[in-house]
Parts: structure tokens; sequence; C-alpha cells
């Protein structure tokens, strides 16, 4: 059986603890290992990004509990014209680099956040989740975020905090309804108001704003989140997750059972 | 009877009207009238600024709806140390250019959005609230407001449309509880999208960022809104209204009992 080096989700407190793993494998941007992310800045061609806007995917939609649209749909990634910017050669070597492996599209998504309200995204950690619900072992993975739309100052662009993947938050054990629900909005594997002031102790958070054509990369265990979107410009966005191969998913450490597919990719995890 | 130039909250439709009065009556500053605000940097001593931060004002306090900490407390401009700040000689010699005429302090609170998920303010003009629940009868007034932490990209700052002051949107009526409850979160005096869509097509909205000793005007027309604070750093700003006394209120134009003197002034409007 695979040790659990991050437990989380199994106790009635949460705690600090420290990453312990590279955050880098290879040659990386600049200031990635020590920031824990990157943009960089006309990386996609614009009429690639206009065709995944226009596009209209099917997978496994998520509803927005504010306004009632469309807030996700997961498992994108093998649709054109998604597929084309997933599988982007020098995307995928870039990512190859820094993670030091072959890698495979963990999970892949749409984010609308229309506006007239729609919903954030509480801080958290996405490996935090991936590991309790998905059974990913450790943090050699990353996120590929594809601006679709303008992310601007006021439209609900995501926040990160700098550094924030260097150490892991084990979150305390609040029952849910279900894995898809605190999907929707989370509320379990959401560091609490002391932990978060810890985490703001370290440094600030930072707006992350962006246009389409933008490249923006980010590890597993980054601490960000996200207002609600109360303009009318929608923040329309791509989440392609990689993950190495060396890192495949295992049983849920939190238990359970594991999140669809769609969720956490088990059986199509085509080698990039 | 005094003409009711801005009739709102009385149909069930909305419907956009012009302004029917001038933005500016003297010397203002510079691109005032064209956008409805302006940002003075370093306008107030540090000193000054935190020793607002330290007070603990008494007044009518209004609570978040959503942290359960105290939002708003209006009524302060007579209380050391916000009554030096409010009557700062500077200030109100700027704001009576403005204005064109003597003024007096409408309005004045401490709001505090101290993070963790502070509820935000929708979009909505003041001048509409202004004018139905307190029956103040033309848009000759002005909010200054003074920021006593940094409001920067991450912490709810304020957000406003330029240019929307010149027109006036006359919302549908929609029965509240209360005007108090209204003002913790508002709904009657909301624009809905469609005329948001509207105000945004004229122009995007523009998050103003600005630290202690800064100050911010902004037309009572100005549509104005922002998110919650997801952060930790509070934000937390002062905010004095200055009416001419040209345009002092009158019974609410929609109707029903005044709100408390602290929500708009009758009795205590010493001339400035």
């Amino acid at each position: 059986m695979i040790t659990d080096n991050y437990p989380t989700r199994k106790e009635n407190e949460g705690r600090f603890m420290l990453r312990r793993e590279s955050v880098t494998y290879g040659e990386a941007p600049e200031n990635y290992e020590r920031d824990g992310f990157v943009i960089i800045k006309d990386f996609f061609s614009s009429g690639s990004i206009k065709q995944c806007l226009a596009a209209n995917p099917s997978g496994l939609a998520t509803m927005d509990p504010i306004t009632g649209t469309t807030r996700s749909v997961a498992g994108i990634h093998n649709q054109l014209p998604f597929s084309d910017i997933a599988s982007d050669s020098e995307l995928v070597s870039g990512i190859r680099s820094i993670l030091g492996s072959d890698i495979y599209i963990h999970q892949s998504r749409i984010n609308y956040k229309l506006g007239g309200g729609s919903n954030g995204w509480h801080w958290h950690s996405d490996f935090e989740t991936w590991h309790s619900q998905d059974g990913m072992p450790g943090m050699n993975c990353l996120t590929a975020m594809i601006p679709l739309t303008e992310n601007n100052e006021c439209n609900g662009s995501l926040m990160v905090i700098p550094g924030s993947h260097k150490v892991f938050y084990s979150c305390k054990k609040m029952p849910v309804a279900s894995a898809q629900e605190n999907f929707a909005d989370q509320k379990e594997g959401v560091p609490d108001n002391d932990a978060m002031r810890e985490f703001f102790s370290g440094s600030n958070p930072v707006l992350i704003t962006c246009k389409p054509g933008d490249l923006v990369l980010f590890d597993s265990n980054l601490i960000h989140g996200s207002t609600q979107n109360i303009t009318l410009t929608p923040r329309t966005n791509l989440f392609f997750v990689y993950n190495s191969v060396n890192n495949k998913l295992q049983a849920p450490f939190g238990g359970g059972e594991p999140r669809p597919e769609e969720m956490g990719a088990r059986i199509n995890t085509k080698t990039l």
C-alpha cells in the first residue's frame, strides 16, 4: 500500500506540513520554483483561442449556485478544438520539462464565470482535493490555465498566494453531501481563516490579469481563489491539469469511491 | 410640492433617463465632470488617518450578512477624530467649489470589509437611494471616500463605471422588508442585468485601488459596486457625503417615513 505523505480531511483540526518533494525537475520558467506560478504572454495564436470560446463542449457540467448558469464543464480535452490546445507541442514539452517526466491529462475543464454575480472559488490547494478525493500521491502535477476572455481587475480573476505551494495545509474533516456538490461551492478542503492568515503572513495575494493567448502555469499545491464576477464581462478560462506518469492515481486517500473519470482520469491517461 | 425629476421604484419596469442637471458648478479636478470621479493621491497626513483606523466609532451599525461582523457604522462625522477629517478645510473648500455652493454632511459612515468573505455591494447609484428613501431632490451631492487601509486589487476595492453618472436609471419597484435590511444587502434600487449591460456598453468598469492618505471623490449618481473581500486584509474606508445646501432633503420621493438621521441628515445640517 502506498504511503500517505499528505493526510488531510481526517482530523478535527487542520495543520501545516512541509512539502515533501521538489517543485521542478528540469528547466522551468523563471521564478516558477519560488512563486509556484508563471504568466507567459502571447503563447497561443488568437485563432485557436477564438475557436475554443465559440465551441460548445460536452462533458460533466456543474451549475453555478448563484446564477443558475453553467459554472464548469469537465472532461473536454479529447474534443476539438480543445484537444489542439491541450496537446500543443510547445506546451507539452515545457510542462514535461518542469515535471521531469512523461505526462498525461488528469483533468480538463472550461470554467465559465459569465458575470452578473457568478460564484467565486474559495482559497484552496487543488492538490489537497486531488489527493483526498482522487488518490493523487504527490504534487508532481500542474495546471495550465488558458484565458478565453480577458481576465481583468474587475471580473473575478484568479488570485494566488506566491510561495504557498511550499507548504501543505492538511484540512480538517467536514462532511459534505457529495464531491460534486463540493465542486459547485467548496466547503471541504478549504483552509479556515486562521490557516489563511498564516498563508497571507508569508505573502500578499497576487491578482492574475491576463488576456486570450496568454498562458498561466501553476503548481498543483499553490493556494488560489477568486471572487464572484459582478460585471457582465465573462471570465471564461480553460484548465488543463497535467500530471506526471510517475504520479498516477491510487485509491482516494480520503477513502470512498473515486470521482468520475472527468474529474480525475484513471482510464484515459494517454501519455504525452 | 417639489417636482420629482427622477421617479424611481414606482413602476414594474426600470428605464433610463437623462441627467437633468450639471455635474460641476465651479472649479473641479481634471476629468471629474466627464468620469464622475477622481483619485487624489496623498491628500491627508498619515497621522490623522491612523487615528481614524484606531478609533472605535459609535453610530448606527449594520452587520455583514455573511461574516456576522460589523459592515458599517453610520453617523460618525461629529466624533473625533472623524470630525477633523470631515471638516478639513482644503477638502471642504474643494467640494464647495465642485458643488458651487455651501455644503453640509448628508451622511457619514465607516465601512469595514474585514475580509474572510465580507459581503460586497451590488452595482447602484447612491443618489437613487437618497432620492427615493431620503427625499434628496437632485444630484448636486458627492461622496468623499477616504481609505483607512490599503484598497488593493484583491480585497474588494470599489469599482466604478466612468461616465455612468450622466444618466439616471429608474429602478423597478421591488418590495423589501425594511430600508435598513436593504442597506445590509441591497435588493431594491439595484439596476438589473439588462440595465447593467447597457451601462457596461458605455464604459468598462474601473477598479479604484488607493492607500491611506488618498482621497476619492465621486458623484452621487455614479454607478459603483464591489465584490466580497475573500482576503484577510481589511478594506476599511470612511465615506463622507457632502450635499449642497440648495439640495436639502424633502419628504422621501418613494413615500414612507424618512430613514434615521444617521442615514440622511435633516436636523444636524451644519453648513460648511
